[in-house]
């Protein structure tokens, strides 16, 4: 169970890029960042609205001077501090992603970074060498993770409890775009422009929360081959899309099965993942997270509580809440927060030993992740063929 | 509301081919079939072991004369009779379906065959040119079909209650089948190899439940194209499959994704059906039968339950039991097995005019369940490509 | 598994008072009673208006003498025929089932009653003396408690799977009767009624049930004290209730908690059971009755599932469906109807021995229900008290 | 929706005495306190091991000389302090709370108090003019009632969606105290003594909450008469319960139900709430919180999500994830210590205006829980008669 006590010597110097008064997001990664003495909010350039986020800054407490008009003055100014930020959320439109982060890892400064983390897997690439280069982290905000069911899931694959893996089945569907965009907020806006979101809609918004649930749980699979088809119900969004369906085939012989859609009209069931395995198949949701179902072939389906006993040691260590009260999004968001806070604070102690067995999502889970994008749309824009994994 | 009364002039003379005491298949055909006043089992060829046969046919009320040891015996003996059997319903294994089908149409019987209804589309068309030549009638037992909310969905789509049709996600899957046939029974057995089941397992088993209650629902829509990825995890049972998905391109831009398995370790969900229109979204499960999900973009979602005055009068017309009370699949085989009845019997009065407009699992929804196997398989095995539907 | 078989050594000749076209209660019987070659339906006075229930009858199959207009008709004709009808199902309002169901033991015709069976205890006595004088049964249609999943609380009770039993939590409550009666149909004035409802309206309406299928799961329970607190929130109906809470204790120290209304506006959950033991609990509800909630202290939840090989043998052996396959509230109207005509048959052979072991809702389910009833009147009448159950 | 920006003037420096690393209860009052800019943690005594809560507290980020021994230490050290602490929590077993409260009053201190606040409604009542006489707030942590969900229901309550309020239906139980308390936890220990824990158990620990939220959710109804029903299973509790109903009659007619019970085996359903007015009901669980079911009478069940549009503004308002995102616990805890700090800064503002119209769980809601205890127990002492509500 985590209470809230500090587990890294001190708490980070943190910043913001992005995650203003204009949306919700922001506090997603407050409400992560802020439980556990890891992160103290000192600075950020929250808005493209100067005034707007100078003003919101300081409803959050950061001192007025330490609200910077854009990411560059936050550098620029934090930089000359000896107690400037130490690492920035990056909480910006996709396209904005690759220039925050690099200039942030040229100042020395780690970074936590928004999915899809960028465009491409070359930009990957040559983030992850800055990074080493400079000795720093890059965490990556698959926010839902952090769930301490996922984990309950992980650790009964890893102890055979399902069986070889034969089906991964995977949604993330809502209907929040099912009507055209002529009304739409700049969110959707910018998310459904290939020049500000990238080479996807859907399938890098809500999709990569799949993926990488997927490789949390399953870490020994690897993809073969991809088919991915997808289209855009409002003509507007094209080329890019607002449905698509992906097939894979595993390197195990497991088949998988996944699903993204924001026209799915009515729909809040949100995300669903079920992996089947030879004896037993597990079946989680966020729209009833609480609960895991765990259904042996020949038995009883079973429902497991988040905070039981029953739950693997793994389960249990990240639980906050404890059993008959409800984990929210905001305690997955705390993990993450969490994870990447000790990765970083290894850095700062040069702990490379702790770095080598500690999970989190960091460069490799957003590298693989814009990976499947890519792999995504060139069999989606070969005309949905089967494509071999690269 | 259906209560029971007699729609039809008189029951009609009924005899079974198979469903004997050693499965449960031929009570849902006879819980079907006697509630309505419409039949009246006279005879029957129940069990493949002559003296079991005749024993379960005297426990069912059939004079013992007239339980037969084979198919053959039974149409020889019925048509020497002035009150022979009219229709006879076939619940036997695939492979037998279409060389009785025929015989008993030779010898001018109506039939109800179990699906899926033949191997080809050939045998299909040559079926129904027989039974066109015999003015018979060829039902199939599709029996999910005759629930009060499957009319409700269609009678929703046809008043446009949920705009264009954009996607079509649909699952029938089960794990009974996970472990390996070393000790399966029967029933398994045959379903498994392409001698007796033809050139699929689980999408003519289950699968063509899926496909033909969404012509119900959807019967403006036609496939265009079509992709089937199919795979036995269970090597014994290649090249049939114990699991497959479908996607489909219908006519006017939707898409259809469809699942069926065998091998989903624990899942008792069974079948799951959800329609996606432009506006709302419906989706109902046999899991929850009673239960009609209503989803329009932007309100509450919405739960409707069988029975209700809210409801189309399309769905409360087949209606048995009333607001609060489960209508249990028994109830729906009751559906089809009186929609064939009624057929039957505007063919015994020549009435062409009424079998117009008069809907029921007929050889077009048979002929149509095997057409959409053909394609699956010739999508499947040539690598699951897309093909365009033929 | 019931598959239909006949299991008496022929079907019994039945007819019918009541159940006509203007409701669908009719319908239950007939759907449970003509299923398993035990019932053949030969005559009845189904409608007070006798023409209407003549044709009615005839459209069931009912040849026209024997469509009577009244059931005294019906007697008196019956009887003077060699094949006349054995057994008789009432199916009239409340105050009438006493007049009828004397009558008919005094023609030597066995009952199937509706519940509640009668006014007083004092009626039960008088038609229990006359049944046990002319060596008749009276069955009485409790028709949810047929359902295999019902027979899985009672085995697992039986055999100590709950330990000793501490709480029963019971409901049974819709919101049909929410507004006032100035436009309700003629069931619903009848029953609102004292003149032709008796003293009671939702308990003795919806209340019996609860009351009757808990005794099937703890026929070893008795209860020692009982407190009824009713209310009439729609005036007119007083004296009688629409909503009622009772509290009771047992003579082995557990508590019992029972609501039933028809004010609970909007609720479609219907009926829901409780058991609750030393070491674990099993809950069940007819909105979905193919799971059975089994919840052991300490241990993931479980959801069994009727027909599945892991439930206990008495479950197995009254399941009609199969798993994966909805019983509807018919199937288990079925195995009521299966076990009273079981009864019949042992009478008529003259083996009491057999009727000694043989469970089915009789004369004394009929009884003790209208004890019950009893019981929560005299609570509730003196201010809703605490009394010695009599 | 909340953002996490600060509504107060500055942050309030606050304190703990409990909370400590042995349970999960302090976590709660933390990840409720930290998120809105309006609490900074600056002293504790947080364990009776004055060792081990100095430990705890420095993991915190509170500074060594600040971590107290015990409460009195702290009163007396921080009441020397120009910024010392403003406002501190109770996370103490319930025997502590009122000389703890009393003390921290005295020093001109705020308080937030775990429920049940006192023993007696007349410690309430001298607790009530000490604050008063000190002008200072004492909030109480009734810690489900800050979800959006809760005030969703309000809202539809005021604005008569509901018609009058009929039935009260509410149940808050579990299984954890199934067993004998043999190899109890010190928690569970202490609650079941009536020393320690007050005349209640499971009334006063988990049946608090349940009062509470029907008067948040209905603020207009006042209990007439009351009969509460207790027993311990296990009888080591006596003269405390482990299980208890109530039943009580409101002032306009309603009808409560209210369930509470630690030993209903398995059950991790926790807490329900049910409202059933003339027109329609709502109904809430905090095992699925991001739901509240509304039925209308005749019309299809509808499901509402937080978070939505189509809600009422009071519950939009309080929201902090969004739509399609879980509000966990924690999220409902933060948003009570929000209101609680708001009326402190008010206090401390001299705003007397903002107070009258503030709505927050404080002395009042403390007092009414402690009445309603105190006339459950007069009843259930009486031998659960009908009590006029005192």
């Amino acid at each position: 169970m985590i209470n809230g006590e500090r587990t890294i010597s001190r708490p980070l110097r943190w910043g913001m890029v992005g995650g203003g008064r204009t949306g919700q997001v922001g506090y997603k990664h407050r409400t992560g960042a802020l439980r556990d003495g890891t992160y103290q909010l000192v600075a950020g350039a929250f808005d493209l609205d100067a005034e707007r986020g100078r003003d919101f800054g300081r409803n959050l407490g950061v001192v007025e001077d330490r609200c910077y008009a854009t990411y560059m003055d936050l550098i620029a100014a934090e930089s000359t501090l000896e107690d400037g930020v130490e690492v920035v959320s990056v909480a910006t439109p996709n396209f904005t992603h690759f220039e925050i982060t690099k200039a942030l890892l040229q100042a020395g400064i780690h970074v936590i970074c928004e999915k899809p983390l960028f465009f491409t897997v070359q930009e990957c690439e040559e983030v992850r060498a800055l990074a080493e280069e400079k000795g720093l982290i890059v965490g990556v905000t698959y926010g839902f993770t952090g769930h301490p069911l996922v984990h309950q899931m992980a650790a009964m694959v890893a102890r055979g409890m399902l069986g070889d893996i034969r089906i991964i089945d995977m949604q993330y569907t809502h209907g929040f775009n099912a009507g055209d965009d002529t009304d739409a907020p700049e969110a959707v806006k910018w998310r459904t422009n290939p020049e500000t979101a990238g080479s996807t809609f859907v399938l890098g918004d809500i999709g990569t929360h799949l993926y990488y649930l997927s490789e949390v749980v399953l870490p020994h699979l690897k993809i073969d081959r991809l088919m991915c088809d997808r289209k855009a119900f409002i003509p507007s969004r094209e080329p890019l899309e607002d449905h698509a369906t992906v097939l894979m085939h595993y390197n195990n012989g497991a088949r998988g099965r996944l699903w993204v859609s924001s026209v799915n009209a009515g729909n809040m069931g949100s995300q669903r993942y079920r992996f089947v395995g030879a004896k037993a198949s597990v079946e989680w949701s966020d729209s009833h997270p609480d609960q895991l179902i765990y259904e042996v072939q020949g038995e009883p389906n079973r429902i497991l509580h988040h905070g039981m006993p029953y739950l693997e040691d793994e389960s249990l260590a990240v639980d906050r809440m404890g059993a008959l009260h409800t984990e929210g999004l905001g305690d997955s968001w705390a993990n993450i927060y969490l994870w990447i806070a000790q990765a970083i604070d290894a850095k700062l102690r040069g702990d490379e030993a702790f770095l080598q067995d500690h999970h989190y999502p960091g460069i490799d889970a957003g590298t693989e992740g814009v990976r499947w994008l890519e792999n995504c749309v060139r069999s989606a824009n070969d005309g949905a063929v089967w494509i071999d994994y690269q």
